[in-house]
């Protein structure tokens, strides 16, 4: 056995006196890594298995009047109690695989190839991560669209603009599909942002898809398991789930609230993307007291993620407390 | 075009009638996973690269005595407001690889293959996770210990009872290594569990590894940017660490805390594990009135993973409020 300096330095005497960083040989640097663990996770609802499957985040400036009645002092000042840095704000995009043992059901489709080339990969993750939990876009049986924004229709298509589930019946609210496919109310649609949405869903709806989607009406099953719900306000057709199996059940919110800090702690302030934010606040304040009494846990679009929690009331307005993760499933 | 069901349910005069679910085909049935992504997650803390790595989890009942003085409807309570199940406790384990750019630094080890096979891979996970994070064992320069628990020093052997880490410098705090190297405090040690320890810990450091290790003191860098801690009480040379660079800081708390669900909410608890309880739970109060106030991030062994967050007093106790997980770095 080598008497090496390690070995003179197990006497407590030593320790002392020990000059720990000069003495040690140089190693080569090991690379950092500069990348995210694929941003996957799994659970289980009864006999069906959710994965939440990260599209990545966008960050917005105060410059982007991403709330429209609350002032940027209310706003950093919600922003540094939940230990969030100032005159940013920051949201996540998590559509999900909902595996019913019978179905392959992705819920909404993230912000699309577009999106990650022009974010340089903060955000458009979706189908890299869908990759990466081991899932195959040819094998998705259905695709339900919550709404028809665009972080939830874009990742339809694929870069070429060819549908990126290819086998997949694609279904939406049928009150949202009747909206954005009325002529009249594309005429009507104030320029500039509105007017950007209807042209992007008639491209990806239309011409891309041909139209075959399949309408969906709420207070119905979608898909074994997934039962649609009316919430709108945030669109016409806004559409959130419950999921349930066995005893297992979850309120799927899309976008009830966006991210919760501050969204949830404050669910009177309106998002500029909210269409109709009156109705959205009310919507938000019906399902969040609904959410809170019934302890219902909440996979939540915008949460961080992987976005599943509960919802507690808070003074005026509510807290999600994450679930722990779980390192089995 | 081929003319379809789909094509015919577009229409939404179609819809309302539509059976949705009965006129579906059949298709195979995808497999479920029924297994977790592999449970690391990385960020930065100026120019270091932090991976937090996943060893999983365990879980107690109340038979184990847990907490030692509080009784179980008052531990049910706690459990019940933070959404946690009764009657049980989940504790998770999460050792980190720092890379500093010029050292791979390895804290902490889990709970090591042993505790793989008898959990049937519910804990014991950090081979598995570091090999899915792109770590190679035989590249870490360094593998920084807290405290001479199990779960902290399994670890360091591979299941053939072999260096896990074999070019590795293992770094100890000098306290804790002349506590369970002290063979008169190994003769006074009470039957059980902390025989159980001293046997084992005789048999990791002195069989195995041959003493060859580098104790280290408080208040001085065991590695670059990383500060040793004095945190006594859950040990004799129980260790936290702050991991700075730039403007970056977090505190690597070790176990000053166990799950924050009880532990940080209710500090007075003890838990079965801490040596010297009334020191622990000054330890405890000093150290997170000291997070609290300063605001700094803490890396949590045991917090569910992946485990940073910022604490806040609430009451008589404190809350953790874990940081978004950051879909980029």
């Amino acid at each position: 056995m080598e008497l090496t300096r390690r070995h003179a330095l197990t006497g407590a005497a030593a320790v002392a006196a020990a000059p720990l960083l000069a003495a040690r040989p140089a190693s080569a640097a090991a690379p950092v890594a500069d990348k995210q663990a694929p941003s996957f996770y799994r659970y289980k609802v009864g006999d069906i298995e959710v994965t939440v499957v990260s599209d990545g985040r966008n960050t917005f400036t105060f410059e982007d009047s991403f709330i429209t009645n609350a002032k940027k002092e209310e706003i950093n000042a919600a922003l540094e109690k939940a230990f969030l840095p100032r005159d940013i704000m920051t949201i996540y995009f998590a559509p999900l695989v909902i595996n019913t043992g019978g179905k392959l059901v992705v819920v909404d489709t993230g912000n699309g190839p577009v999106a990650k080339v022009n974010s340089k990969g903060a955000a458009g993750q979706f189908a890299d991560n869908l990759a990466a939990a081991g899932f195959d876009a040819k094998a998705v049986d259905m695709v339900v669209i919550s709404h028809f924004h665009t972080d939830h229709v874009n990742g339809l298509l694929t870069a070429d603009g060819t549908p990126a589930f290819p086998n997949a019946e694609v279904l939406v609210p049928a009150t949202e599909w009747k909206f954005w496919m009325d002529d009249g109310e594309m005429s009507r649609a104030p320029a500039g942002r509105m007017q950007g949405l209807f042209k992007n869903n008639r491209n990806i709806f239309d011409a891309a898809l041909k139209k075959k989607v399949t309408p969906y009406e709420w207070g119905k099953e979608v898909a074994p398991g997934l039962l649609a719900v009316e919430t709108v306000g945030h669109t016409p057709g806004h559409t959130s789930y419950v999921l349930s199996s066995g005893s297992g059940k979850v309120f799927v919110q899309s976008d009830v609230t966006n991210n919760p800090n501050p969204f949830a702690t404050n669910p009177g302030w309106h998002a500029f993307f909210d269409q109709d934010a009156d109705v959205a606040e009310k919507t938000r304040r019906r399902i969040y007291d609904m959410v809170a009494t019934e302890k219902l846990m909440v996979q939540g679009f915008h949460y961080p993620f992987p976005g599943l929690g509960h919802v507690e009331k808070d003074g005026n307005g509510y807290r999600v407390i994450p679930a722990p993760w779980n390192p089995t499933i």
